[in-house]
C-alpha cells in the first residue's frame, strides 16, 4: 500500500531503532543504517579528493584537539619502542605541545622542543638535527595560530624522508593544519606528510568535527575503547550530520582558495602599512612573506596586549591577544615570548585574523578605533622600538 | 554612530578573531566570547538542574563513548595506586568493557567482570564481594543498550557507600546512563553515584555532544592534552551550538517522561503479548518488569537475528540485532551469550526499541511483518520454547 503508507513520517519506513540513535546510525545493518553508512563514505570521498589520499585514510574525529592527541598519543603507544622520542617546535598549539609533555610527564615518551627563529619559523636543518634512534614522530604545525607563520613543511618532509632512506628508519611526520586549512595547499602527496589534523570549528558553515589523515603505511593505536568506528582508531557513533556539513564546506572553501587568499593577503597589507604609518613603535610579530594572508600580529610597547583586547571589545572589535584555548592562565602567549624572549611576558601579542565577512570597512573601523585607543593610553605608552626594549 | 553601524552583519560588531573560531569562541576574552561562555554556562547549568548537581560538576564532551573512556580511564590515571582494580559487568557497552580490557592490556588496571544473572541483571551483592583492597571504581550501566534491562544503581552505591564507610575506603562508583535518559530518574544524589556518562545521540532533537558528571570529590585526569577547557579535563574549543541544543532538548525530555514511558510502555507490553500469543517459540530477552519502556528484544530459536534485521529492513522496519558499535564483527552478540550461553552465537537477539515518534499503527504492521517472515522461514523455524534449546 505505497499510497497510504506514503504519508507516514519517513515516507514508507518504520524506524524502531532508537536505541541505537535517534536518528540512522551508520552501523546500523539496515537500509537506513546503509544509507546513513554511503552519506558517511561520500563525506570522507569529498575530504580524500582534497587531501589526495585514499578514503580509508580519512578518520573523522571530534576537533583538532582530538586529531592531534590521536596523531601523537597514537603513534606513541602503537610503537614498539620501548622510550619512543619525539620531535616538535616551542610554538605549536597547546594540543600538541601539552599531549607531548602529558607523555614525557607519564614516561611514555621523551620529547625534543626545538625552538623556532625570531621569525616565527623552524629550520628544518635544526629539526633534522634533533632526530636520535629512537624518534618516532616529528609534529610541526602547517601554520602558526597566533602569528601565521607557515612552516617549511615540504622542506621537513624531504629532510625526513632522507634520513629515513639512508638509516632505513620509519620516523612519521605529522602536521597540524588546523589554520592552514582555508588559504594553503593540503595535498598530502606533495606536502609529504604521513598525519595530518584539519578541524570544522575554522571553516565558514562547516560542521564541527575533526579529521585525521592518517598514512596508510602509519601504525596508530586507538586512545578510546569502544565501537569499531573509523577502522577502530576511533570508537563513537559518526557525528553524521555535521561530517556531511564539513565535508561540504571543505569542498566549497577550496574552490574559492587562490581568490579568497588574494583579497585576504591585500587586505592585510593595507592593514600592516597603516598600522605601520601611524604607529612607529609597533612590531608585527613573525616573517611578512610566509604568513597566512588573514593574520596580523602586533606587539606595542608596554601595552599588555590583554588591555587592548578589552578595550578593542568595547567598541565592538573582536580580536584576542592569545590562543583561546589558554585564555584561562595567567600571563602572556609563549608563542611571542618565544619570538621576543626580552619581553615582559604580559605584553604579548595583539592577533587580528580575518575571514570571509571581513571588509575594508571593517579595517578602517579597526584602524581608527587602535589609533583613539592608543591615544587614550599615551600615559603608558612610548613608541620606542621593540629592539630597543629592556 | 549606532544607526549606520547597525545595517552591518553581526549588528555592531567587527570580528577579527576567525583564527579562534568562525563563530565565537567561549574561552575568547572578548565580548562576543564572554556571550558564548554565558550560554555555554546557561547550558551547564541547565543539565546541572536535571541531574541535581553543581555546574561545575557537569562535563562535556564528545558523546557517550568518550564520557565513558573520561570516567573510567581517567580515574585509572588519576589514582596513586600501582595497579589499580575496577569491578564492571558482562553486559556493558562496548565502550566502557573494551575500555576496562585496554587498560588491563596496558597492564594499567585489573579488571572483574561480575557476569549478570539470567535476568540480564546484575546482583549488587556480587559486585560487592568482587571488591579487592586496591578497588578504585565500579562501573555498571544504568539500563542496557541491547535488552534495556534497568540495574539496581541505588543499591549497588548503597553496598558501596556502606564498604567505603566501614574500611575508609574511596571506591567511586561509574553508571552509563546513556540508554536511560529518556525514562529513568536521573538525580545524581537519589542514585548515589560519583560519575555518569550521557549522550545526545539517544535524545530526540538534542545536539550530538556526551556529558559527564563527575561530583566534586572525584579525581579524575584528562585523556587529551591540549587547552584548558571543561576544568582541563576536556581540552578543545566547546561544541557551544551542539551543546545549546542538547541541553534543551535533555531539558524537555524530563518534562515528558513520565507520560511518554507510560505510553511506551504500554505499546511495548501490547507488542510482547501479541509476539507471545502469535508465536509461541519466541523468548524476550531480558527481565519484563525492570526493563526501559521502550526496549523489546526477542530470540527466536534457530533464526539468526541478522536475517531478521534484513528481512524487515526489505520490508522498510528497521531495528537491530546487537550494538551498532560492534556491528562490523562477525558473531553474535555478548549481551544475548550472556543470558543464554545454550544458544548458538550467531542466533543472538531481535531488538526494537521505540521512541517519540512510534505509534501503534507501526507496532502493527511489524508484528504483522514479523509473522509473515517468520512463515517464509518455517523451514528453519520449528517452535521449540528457549529452555529445550540445546
Amino acid at each position: 500500500m505505497p499510497k497510504s503508507n506514503s504519508s507516514r513520517r519517513g515516507g514508507d519506513k518504520i524506524y524502531l531503532d532508537y536505541a541505537a540513535s535517534v536518528s540512522a546510525n551508520p552501523s546500523s545493518i539496515h537500509r537506513l543504517g546503509v544509507e546513513a553508512k554511503n552519506k558517511l563514505q561520500n563525506a570522507r570521498q569529498k575530504v580524500a579528493d582534497v587531501l589526495n589520499s585514499r578514503t580509508e585514510e580519512i578518520i573523522f574525529t571530534s576537533g583538532g584537539t582530538e586529531s592531534n592527541n590521536l596523531a601523537i598519543q597514537g603513534a606513541v603507544l602503537a610503537t614498539e619502542k620501548l622510550t619512543p622520542h619525539i620531535i616538535t617546535t616551542n610554538i605549536e598549539h597547546p594540543s600538541v605541545l601539552e599531549t607531548c609533555r602529558l607523555l614525557q610527564k607519564r614516561k611514555l615518551a621523551q620529547v625534543s622542543v626545538v625552538p623556532v627563529e625570531a621569525s616565527g619559523i623552524v629550520d628544518s636543518k635544526k629539526i633534522k638535527k634533533a632526530i636520535r634512534s629512537n624518534t618516532v614522530l616529528i609534529s610541526v604545525m602547517y601554520a602558526n595560530n597566533e602569528i601565521g607563520t607557515i612552516q617549511p613543511i615540504r622542506e621537513i618532509a624531504k629532510e625526513i624522508r632522507h634520513y629515513n632512506k639512508i638509516n632505513s628508519k620509519k620516523i612519521f611526520f605529522h602536521t597540524d593544519a588546523v589554520q592552514a586549512v582555508n588559504y594553503l595547499d593540503l595535498n598530502v602527496e606533495k606536502l609529504g606528510v604521513d598525519l595530518l589534523s584539519l578541524s570544522g570549528s575554522k571553516i565558514e558553515r562547516a560542521g564541527r568535527v575533526g579529521v585525521l589523515y592518517k598514512k596508510k603505511t602509519v601504525k596508530l593505536t586507538n586512545l578510546f575503547g569502544g565501537g569499531d568506528q573509523e577502522v577502530g582508531l576511533r570508537p563513537g557513533t559518526e557525528n553524521l550530520s555535521e561530517i556531511i556539513k564539513f565535508a561540504s564546506a571543505f569542498e566549497q572553501v577550496q574552490k574559492n582558495k587562490e581568490k579568497e587568499s588574494k583579497r585576504l593577503e591585500k587586505l592585510r597589507n593595507y592593514f600592516i602599512n597603516s598600522l605601520i604609518r601611524a604607529n612607529k613603535g609597533i612590531t608585527i610579530n613573525g616573517d611578512l612573506e610566509k604568513r597566512l594572508p588573514n593574520n596580523i600580529n602586533i606587539t606595542i610597547p608596554k601595552i599588555p596586549s590583554d588591555l587592548l583586547v578589552i578595550e578593542l571589545s568595547a567598541r565592538g572589535i573582536m580580536v584576542s591577544s592569545k590562543s583561546a584555548c589558554k585564555s584561562s592562565k595567567a600571563g602572556g602567549s609563549y608563542v611571542i615570548q618565544a619570538l621576543h624572549p626580552e619581553l615582559d611576558s604580559e605584553i604579548g601579542g595583539l592577533r587580528f585574523s580575518f575571514g570571509q565577512r571581513t571588509t575594508k570597512k571593517e579595517v578602517d573601523c579597526t584602524i581608527k578605533a587602535l589609533s583613539e585607543i592608543l591615544t587614550k593610553l599615551k600615559k603608558w605608552y612610548t613608541p620606542t622600538p621593540i629592539s630597543n626594549l629592556k
